[in-house]
């Protein structure tokens, strides 16, 4: 193998390719980035037990003299591409298996791992992809993430499942405690129910976080493909029956009560600093238990006790308001914040059915968007 | 105690504070803040094993109602103080010992410290200060506080020793394998000889951070005093004799060579990206050995060599070389890529004695700044 490419082009596939570099691996060859000349085309792959990405390359200012193929050492090599100030970079693989790194002063000899030894990925091959815009997919992707459960006890929750039936696509994540749901209209697309790895789902929305383009997406039994531009980012899919959260969410509220969405995230967060922090048992994830009060007055009450700290409680005014009678719900404040946050809309409305029934929060320019939170027990 | 105060002033001050605050203590009253009103002025104290610091507020905005003193939970206060949004914050006092923090429409109710139980903390006391513009304090510890050791196996070299003999002020850090060394002159002011701890000096370094007027600095057996604006800070100094490092720095250099500072430094921190990893026996350094070759043709060669993954060579061209004959010397590229970032110079000289002999930079506009490193033994 002997090329010349811009430094430049080289970095922003590397950047990509990165997403599918395991940090550690039961297989070293996995820490290795597969490189691979064609006449005219270079190919990386990177590869981990969750997900593979293959990026071609073939801008005008790759030259390829010699083609051929190498699995270099991943990290060392992305950091050494990214740091070096040259223009141009020219990887030359000798016949002793070193690979050269030439530039304008300077020279840097990796010791290569064997091409043979890389496993090799099979792409989902299908005719007939979905599309999706990348901005539509990103948006999905910031409004349920977040709910998933980060535990391994429930694996299927660990993911978030697209449902596609009769044109409406169905996007949902939930940790049992709390539940995301998007709704999208898709056009003439075969019925699909699938459950991706939350892990995959961040990298892919890093990966095609400057992509502006629609995506390509084929699906097959246990894998999805996602291809744009040049980037071919595969994904496994979780195996197992996501549970039918169809009947969760209520449609009747007695109580409905609007704010200003930053207004009422302020509030809460402040309240929320004060409130003792209860950890989730395997993970080091705290949450705290925060009031909201209807008064019979009709003012929204925010507040937490803390034994040992003291206690807080603000007012906040809501926009709008629709009840019969004084209410007090008692929440983890992490679940609000996290939930208002996935709407842009400015007004959000909170819909409570009883104190220990769950209660749900829509955004004004957001009707597909519901996100729903479970209350525990609190002494009044 | 009842007061009221724009928060801003109030974030201003517990910023200053927050340095001396620990995050844990064997003592639970140290971390509370002290709040201490009197007629006039508001005291914010704050204290740990190494310092101790103190702000007195003024402000126009500060009314006093009733004076009085409490300590209260201080990370909890400072956080809370910090969220809130209104522009004035109202302080009180009940009878059952609660402080209430009062703002538009909410308030905070902390569970309060007895501050009959907060330890009394000795300010030095002397008429005649040493004096230091602040832009010169933090000149030398961002000169030489990096140099100070890690490991608590040589407590004294854990510091920065400031000795001031005949109007000569000579302040010294080193690890033993590297050292870095700053003279200032001093008009008038006795001879003293002092070790402050880096950790202090550190926490000084992010107080003075906005200020730009001289600093009082008050000595005593063992304490150093720190007044600017409304502010004390106070460090305990390391007890014990800092070693005589004036005969550690050589006066003769056959091989001085002279450099454009960032070139430089770009070449050794790539070239130390391949290079081998040790790590410190007792703590999470890693340092990488790197060697600089001065070749016949006076070529300066930057190169290493990683068994596992491969070597690199970058060539540097001097501005400037004095020389006889080639030579070769090895080090961590970490000493040299912080003594490099000490520098403000556009060019530094490597002035090299041998190649297991100490080798000092200069900086061509800081003839007061000295870094040494220690080579290490390789194999040519």
């Amino acid at each position: 193998m002997n090329l010349t490419i811009d430094r430049e082009v080289l970095i922003d596939s590397l950047n990509t390719i990165s997403r599918g570099l395991p940090t550690k691996s039961p297989m070293p060859i996995l820490l290795g980035i597969k490189l691979y000349a064609t006449d005219k085309d270079l190919f990386l792959t990177s590869s981990n037990s969750d997900i593979s990405v293959e990026v071609r390359i073939n801008d005008p200012s790759l030259v390829i003299e010699e083609f051929g193929q190498v699995v270099v050492p991943g990290r060392f090599f992305i950091d050494i591409i990214r740091k070096l100030n040259s223009k141009k970079v020219n990887l030359y693989l000798n016949e002793d298996n070193v690979l050269f790194i030439k530039v304008d002063r300077g020279e840097y000899r990796l010791r290569i791992m064997d091409p043979l030894d890389y496993p090799k990925i099979d792409f989902v091959s299908q005719e007939n992809p979905f599309v999706i815009s990348s901005n539509t997919l990103k948006n999905i992707i910031r409004e349920t993430l977040f709910a998933t459960c980060q535990s391994e006890k429930k694996p299927i929750l660990t993911g978030v499942n697209f449902n596609l039936t009769d044109g409406k696509l169905t996007i949902t994540a939930t940790d049992s405690f709390r539940l995301a749901q998007k709704v999208v209209n898709i056009e003439d697309y075969e019925n699909f129910n699938i459950t991706v790895p939350a892990k995959s789902l961040d990298d892919l929305f890093k990966a095609i976080d400057t992509c502006n383009d629609d995506l390509k997406i084929y699906i097959s039994n246990n894998k999805m493909l996602v291809v744009f531009k040049n980037v071919c980012f595969q994904t496994r899919l979780l195996e197992g029956n996501y549970p039918d959260t169809s009947r969760l969410i209520p449609d009747y509220f007695p109580i409905v009560i609007k704010f200003n969405k930053d207004e009422l995230q302020e509030v809460v967060e402040r309240i929320s600093l004060l409130s003792p922090r209860d950890k989730e048992k395997d993970k080091e994830i705290t949450y705290s238990i925060i009031k909201l009060s209807l008064k019979k007055d009709r003012i929204i009450e925010v507040s937490t006790t803390n034994a040992s700290i003291g206690d807080g409680t603000e007012q906040v005014i809501p926009t709008d308001i629709e009840a019969n009678g004084p209410i007090t719900i008692g929440f983890s404040s992490r679940y609000l914040i996290e939930a208002l946050r996935s709407f842009t809309s400015t007004e959000v409305t909170l819909n409570i059915l009883g104190d220990i029934r769950p209660f749900i929060i829509r955004g004004d320019n957001e009707p597909n968007l519901t996100q729903l939170i479970l209350p525990v027990r609190i002494d009044n």
